[in-house]
C-alpha cells in the first residue's frame, strides 16, 4: 500500500438548490475539484460516486456516471457507493484503497445530494418497520441517548444546546453554510421541541448539496500541487451489534480511532482540529467521548469549557457541522475532509487553525437505538 | 497486487421468494458462503454488499450491514454498492481489490435483490425524464439496436429466438433457474410483441434471489479448500458517451474484455465457458461479437452453429442466462461468477463443460439508446 494525497478539491454552498439537478450540482464540483488539482478529466482512472436517494427519488440506477461525464470523465470504472450518512466517506475509503494499492494513480471521489422531495427515508433510516410503526424514528433515538447520558454523567440541557450554539458561531463565517445567524441557548432551549431534550434547534436540518475530492499516488503528487495534504489514515467499521450495549458510549467511534490513529501513528493530542458527525447536540458530545478528544462522560463538561470553539483546545466542526452547514448526506462526509483540506493547506480564512497539520473527520450512519451501523474515521495530515 | 481466489459460495434459486425478506434471503446465503468456505463470520475483514432497490423499495440505507449480521459478520467494513445490472460485479471488483492489495486477507460479496413490488424503476433505468415521457424505455433501445444488427448483418429473427430458446433448454438442466420449461423458436416468435423484434420471451423476466462469495488471498486459500478459484483478470468500465456510436456493437464489451484478456494473459480461444448478460436475446448475439467469440456482425449464424450450446465450441449461459435464469439485479452477476466456481470445480453436474479451466462472466448496466453505463468483464480459473 502506498502513500495518497489529497491534490484537488470543489464544493457547493449547502442548503436548497432548486435551479440545479443533482447531475448538474456533481458536474459543477467534479469540474472544480479538477481545475483545483490542475489535471485533465482523462486523467482520473476511477471515480467514486456518493449518494443515498437518487435511485429512490430520480430511478437513475448509474447516476455516479451521469455525474462524472458531465465533467469529461468517462470510460473509467465508477462506482456508486451507498452507506446512509457514511456513504461519501465510504467512497473514500475505497478510492484510497485504488490509489494505495496501485490500481489506479489518480481517483475522484464525489458525494452529492438533493433532498428537495419531502420524505421519511431519512427519519426512518437503519430501523425495522416495527420501531418505526411505534415511534422509534431518529431523532427518537437520539434523545434516549441524551437522557441517559444527561442522568449518568450529569451532562445539562444547556451544556447540549451550547453545540448547536458552538457550530452556528462557527458558520457566521463559513459562507458555505445553510444558516449562518448565531443564535443562543436560549433560543436553542426554546425552539419547538423535537424529542425531550432535542429541540428543533438540536437537529441538523436537510440540504441540497455536492463536494469532490482528486486522490493521487503521493509519488505523483508533486506534479499536481505544492501543497498535497496527506491520508494518513483511513477507516470504515460497522456497528458490533453488541446487545446490551451502553446507549452513552459509541463504541463504534473508539474502534474506529484507535485503528485510525495506529494507522497515522497519531494521537488524540495530535489533532489541530476535528469534523464529525453532529447530527444531533448529543452527537458530539458522544464524540468528543468516543473519538478520546476528551475522558468518558466529560464531553458535557468539555463543550462549556470551550475547548472545542476555534482558538480553543481542539476546535470542533469549524464548518458549522451537520448542524449549521446542513446534511446532504451523499455530499457530508466529502465536505468534512474538505474542511481539513482547507485547514491544511491555510486556506481557512476567519476559521483558519493557527498552524494546523493533523486533521480528523468522523462520521456514522443510521444509527439506531442499537448499535452504529456504520462509521468512518480519516485522518489527514500536512 | 497479490493473487485472489474464491473459496467459498452461496446462492438461492431465482424466482419468487414471497415468504422471505431481503435480508433473510441475503443471510442466508452468506450463512452457505461461509459452510461452503469453512471460514468463520470473525474471519471475514470486509463485507461488499450489492443491491439496486432496498433504499427505494424499503427505505434501508445500510441494508448489507443487516444482511452480512445475519450470518454473524459485523464490525468490519461494509460497503453497499449499487451499480444497475453490475451491482454484483462492481461490489466483486472491490472486494477483489480489498484483497489483492493487502487490506483484507479476507472478503465477502454478496448481492441480493427483490423485486416483488411491482415498479418501473428497471425500465426506465438509465434514462433521461424525456426519454421515458416519449417512451424510450429499456426494451425499446434494445429492440434499436436488433433491427441496426439484423439490417446491417443480416441477422435473423429466428436467430434472435434461438437465444432464449438455447438458454431455456440449459435452464432446464439448472434446479435454481426460475424458468425450465424447454420453450421452442416458433413459441418465442409467437409470443406477445414487446418490441419488435423483441417478444416476452425474448425478454428476461424479474426474479428474487441472492449469492454470496468468499474471496481470500490465495496465499492463505490452501488452508480452506483444495479446490480455490483464482480470479485472473477482473475489470469495470463505464461507458465512453461517443457519439455517435455504433448500436450493433458494444464498445463497452471490446475494451472490458481486452483489459481482462490482458489481465488473464488469455484470450477468447482459452475460454471454456461464459456467462453474460443476455437481458435480451439481442444482447447475447452482441455480446459474442465484443467478448471476441466469433467476428463482428457474425452473432446471428454463431448461435445458429450450436457454438454456445452445451457441448459447443464455447457454451455461453449454461445457467439459463438472465432470460430464464431471471434477474435479480444485485445478484445476478454475482450469481454469473458462481456458475463459474460449479464449473471450475466440476461440480456443475448434468451442465458440466468437461475439463473446463477457464470461465468468464460479462455484466453490463443501463444501457439506453446512447451507450453503456457500466460493463464488467471478470476471468476465473482453475
Amino acid at each position: 500500500m502506498r502513500p495518497v494525497d489529497i491534490i484537488g478539491v470543489g464544493i457547493t454552498n449547502f442548503g436548497k438548490h432548486i435551479e440545479k439537478s443533482l447531475v448538474e450540482l456533481g458536474g459543477k464540483v467534479a469540474v472544480e475539484a479538477l481545475k483545483d488539482a490542475g489535471v485533465k478529466p482523462s486523467q482520473i482512472n476511477a471515480g467514486f460516486f456518493a449518494n443515498m436517494q437518487a435511485g429512490s427519488l430520480f430511478s437513475d440506477f448509474t447516476i455516479g456516471q451521469n455525474v462524472f461525464y458531465q465533467a469529461g470523465i468517462n470510460s473509467v470504472p465508477v462506482f456508486n457507493v451507498e452507506n446512509a450518512c457514511t456513504s461519501g466517506s465510504s467512497a473514500f475509503n475505497l478510492a484510497w484503497m485504488g490509489v494505495a494499492s496501485g490500481a489506479y494513480d489518480m481517483a475522484m471521489v464525489l458525494g452529492a445530494e438533493k433532498l428537495i422531495i419531502p420524505n421519511l427515508g431519512l427519519m426512518q433510516a437503519g430501523t425495522s418497520e416495527l420501531d418505526t410503526l411505534e415511534g422509534m424514528v431518529v431523532p427518537n433515538a437520539f434523545a434516549m441517548r441524551a437522557n441517559l447520558h444527561m442522568a449518568t454523567y450529569g451532562t445539562t440541557k444547556e451544556q447540549l444546546a451550547m453545540v448547536s450554539v458552538k457550530n452556528r458561531r462557527h458558520a457566521s463565517m463559513n459562507p458555505l453554510a445553510q444558516f449562518r445567524n448565531p443564535i443562543t441557548v436560549e433560543e436553542v432551549l426554546n425552539a419547538p421541541m423535537i424529542a425531550d431534550p432535542l429541540t428543533r434547534l438540536s437537529c441538523c436540518p436537510n440540504a441540497d448539496g455536492a463536494a469532490a475530492l482528486v486522490l493521487c499516488a503521493s509519488e505523483l503528487s508533486g506534479r499536481y500541487t505544492s501543497k498535497p495534504i496527506r491520508v494518513a489514515g483511513s477507516v470504515l467499521v460497522s456497528g458490533s451489534y453488541k446487545n446490551p450495549c451502553n446507549l452513552a458510549q459509541w463504541e463504534a467511534d473508539k474502534r474506529a480511532s484507535s485503528i485510525a490513529y495506529e494507522m497515522a501513528g497519531l494521537g488524540p493530542e495530535d489533532l489541530d482540529a476535528v469534523e464529525c458527525h453532529d447530527a444531533f447536540t448529543i452527537s458530539e458530545i458522544l464524540h468528543y467521548e468516543g473519538l478520546g478528544l476528551c475522558p468518558e462522560g466529560e464531553g458535557g463538561r468539555f463543550i462549556e469549557s470551550g475547548a472545542t470553539t476555534l482558538g480553543g483546545k481542539i476546535p470542533v466542526n469549524l464548518s458549522g457541522g451537520l448542524l449549521s452547514k446542513g446534511h446532504p448526506l451523499g455530499a457530508t462526509a466529502v465536505a468534512q475532509i474538505i474542511e481539513g483540506v482547507r485547514q491544511l493547506r491555510g486556506e481557512a480564512g476567519s476559521l483558519q487553525v493557527d498552524g494546523a497539520k493533523v486533521f480528523m473527520a468522523e462520521c456514522m450512519g443510521a444509527d439506531k437505538a442499537g448499535d452504529v451501523k456504520t462509521c468512518s474515521v480519516n485522518i489527514i495530515t500536512k
